[in-house]
Order: structure tokens, then C-alpha cells, then sequence
């Protein structure tokens, strides 16, 4: 056992059975059971939308009944959006991904539940959970496909444990030294001083301590640095040869 | 302004456009902006996946260019699997969340961008953007689903700012006092001995630890413990009665 069991109980329609699966195996996940689906098992209707996830359809174990489906399971997460009167802890899906990892490590098998299309689990189906999942969403449109239901969880999963994958770190170029910045200032203000750009003395203070904060904000790299000054020297060369 | 624009580039199939609506709007997006899709707008597809999202595809805004699109926005993530050489920081769909809420909070309009299903974004399209945005995935099978990577992120996004909505927090029933776990005790006890459950006076000390251990750690509430001497004096009723 290294991932959780995901259990679609009564799903409707194949096409939302293939989705399951592509959203699975996005998240690492290719345990599938379905108990008593509508139309039957294989539904050849699930294979298009599993968009090559066909691992996880041809693996998927079909159950009649939901305590079958979960007999060799220890620790049992069903989701539902209705957990009022339900007394049994309520969890978010990170939660969720967190008990299953628990779980998991002790040697147990996680399992999580997600109900038909319609109407979700039933009651009695939800009383053979340990623990509830309830996805947040907006109260006013909270009606979520089952698919998304699922990857959402499974993002969750595969967040918990993602540490296989780090995100590529921002490594920009090496910032420019303060010596290179102070010979662009130098460049700069020559060319501008030779051209007659400051009228006083006074207010050229102001707008040299003006510029300088400018390019100092800019953050530059080495490289932007050496562009900036390639860039200047050919505005002014022109110039020059008059 | 109040919460990010969601952008589909170049999206091809309507049904996408439609299932990313019913997305957004599940987690309380609802600002749509649409640039160059394939098969025009509106598009008829694009109605039924929305299941009741109307809104946000009837306010569905539509731009020739990516350039148009973004123009009045602040704060631009691209989302993109694609990330090596892209001197751009790369963060999580947790971090793009917090970066739309900081844009928010100082008054800038933040945006997030979703390339075509065939291809995603291209270069020139990413190149305008602030920050990308990866989603991890299995690497094994990471393409995901254009709606998919939208319901990611929205899901970040409303759990970022979830606080109108806490979840409902467990509240079993009161738990029985010690006094109660006594009498349970005491009544369960005496039956056993009146019944010659105990063969010895030394096995009887050993086994009684061993089910007052039992019944504390089954953590039982005030009312289960009622039921169990309910349970406990109908089952021990008949015996007296002879």
C-alpha cells in the first residue's frame, strides 16, 4: 500500500468515471474501485475523457456493494458537501491528504468516498466513513462536478507529498556590483552634462540623486548593466562624430 | 476590484470555456476574459458544462490580443509547465494565490493566464507575464486538463481567503463523567459476577483492568453510556426473571 483508494459509489455516467481517472494519475493516485455503476463495467464511454489514463480504468475493481468495497480499508474519508447533523469529524481536502498519509504510514489502508452525480452519498453510506470531507466553495454555487471533487482531493494528495518535484528556483543572473552601477551613472551623466541637460548646478544635484534611486530600484543584473552602457554609447556616438 | 481575471488564451473547444465557468465560479471567480478562441463567441458549447454558471459566461469579456487583454492589469501569472528557461519565479498555485490577494489588498488588479488545451502558452505569451505559475503534477502523466488547472488555482484562491465559511467543527456529544464511567462499570461488573464470569478472585483483578481499559479508550459520550446500561440490564433481565 502506498496511495489511497479512490471510490466512486454509484457514479452515473462513464464519461465522469474517465475523467476520475485522468485526475488521478495527474496526482499520482491509480486505485479506483466503482460500486454498482450505473451503466455498468467497462463503460466505454469512460476511456475518451481518461485521456490516456487507461492504467487506471483497466485496474478499476468494481464492487456491489460499498461495505465490500471497503472491507480491507482502515481509515475511511467521505465526501460530502451536507455534514450538518452528521456526527463525525469534518475535514478539508488538505486535511484529508494529511489522514491519508498517516494512515499510510502505518501500514494502513486510506480509502476516500465520493458519491453519484445526483445526489452524492446517501446517509447510510456516509456512516461507514471514519471522517468527512467537505471541499470549500462558494455557498452560493457550491455544486462541484465529481471529477473536480476528486481532483481536488488528489491535488491535495500529491501536495502533501511533493517532495520529489521541487519548483524550479528563480535564479536570476548575478545582480550587478555597485561598481559597475557607479561606471553607468558616470557614462550616463557625462553624456548628459557634455549635451547641456542640467541648467543649474543646483537642480543638477537634485536630478543626478533622482536618477540614481531610478536605476538602483531597477534591481539591474551585470548584464543588463553592460546593455544599458552599449546602448548609451551608441545614442551618443553619433553625436560625437559632428 | 475585488478578485483576479481569469484568462483563457487561445481556448479551442467551448466545453472547455464552459467547465472553467462552472469552475471559477464554484470558488467564487467570476471575472472572465476570453483572447482569440478558436471557434468564436459565444459559443453554444460552452452552455451546458457551465451547469448554471451563466453569469459568468454572459460577462465573458473578448479581446483579439493577449497584449488588450492584460492592459489594465497590475499583477500577471502565467500557468505553464514549461518553466526552464524562463528567468520568471516560478510559484505554486498556493503562492499565486497569495500574489493575487497582495495585488488585491494594494489596490491592483491581478490576472492569471491559461494557454490553449493543444499547446498552452507561448513563449511571447508567457514573456508577458510577472510570474508563472506551475501546478505539480505526477511527471509521469502531467497533462492536465485546461479546466482542471483553472479549478486548482480557484480552489487556492478561495481557500486563501476562506473565512466566511469555516468549516463546521466537530462537537460530539458531551463526554460521560468519570462517575457515569463508574456506574457503567460497577453494573456491567456485578452481571459478570453474578454469572460466574470470573473464575478466580486473581483473574478477576486482571480482567477487570483489562475492560475498564477497554471502555476508556473507547472515549464513550454521556448518552452511550445510557444506552450500554440500557442494553446491559435487557440483557441481564431475562436471567433474574428465572
Amino acid at each position: 500500500m502506498s496511495q489511497p483508494v479512490i471510490i466512486l459509489v454509484r457514479p452515473q455516467l462513464g464519461e465522469n468515471i474517465g475523467k476520475t481517472a485522468r485526475a488521478m494519475l495527474n496526482f499520482g493516485l491509480s486505485e479506483l474501485r466503482l460500486v454498482a455503476p450505473r451503466d455498468g463495467w467497462p463503460n466505454p464511454d469512460a476511456g475518451p475523457p481518461a485521456a490516456g489514463a487507461d492504467q487506471v480504468l483497466d485496474q478499476a475493481v468494481v464492487f456491489d456493494r460499498l461495505e465490500d468495497a471497503i472491507a480491507d480499508c482502515h481509515r475511511v474519508v467521505a465526501s460530502t458537501m451536507r455534514t450538518r447533523g452528521l456526527a463525525k469529524p469534518v475535514t478539508t481536502p488538505a486535511q484529508a491528504a494529511a489522514i491519508s498519509r498517516q494512515a499510510l504510514a502505518a501500514g494502513q489502508r486510506p480509502a476516500i468516498l465520493f458519491g453519484s452525480e445526483r445526489a452524492g452519498l446517501n446517509n447510510d453510506e456516509v456512516a461507514l466513513a471514519d471522517t468527512l470531507l467537505t471541499i470549500p466553495v462558494n455557498p452560493a454555487f457550491g455544486s462541484l462536478n465529481l471529477a473536480q471533487a476528486v481532483i481536488v482531493y488528489a491535488y491535495e494528495w500529491f501536495k502533501s507529498g511533493d517532495d520529489t518535484a521541487p519548483l524550479q528556483p528563480y535564479t536570476p543572473d548575478p545582480p550587478a556590483t555597485k561598481a559597475e552601477m557607479q561606471g553607468l551613472y558616470e557614462q550616463g551623466e557625462t553624456a548628459l552634462t557634455e549635451r547641456g541637460y542640467f541648467r543649474s548646478e543646483a537642480r543638477r544635484e537634485v536630478q543626478i540623486r533622482s536618477m540614481r534611486t531610478f536605476w538602483q530600484n531597477c534591481a539591474l543584473t551585470s548584464q543588463e548593466v553592460q546593455t544599458l552602457r552599449g546602448i548609451l554609447k551608441t545614442l551618443t556616438w553619433e553625436k560625437r562624430q559632428r
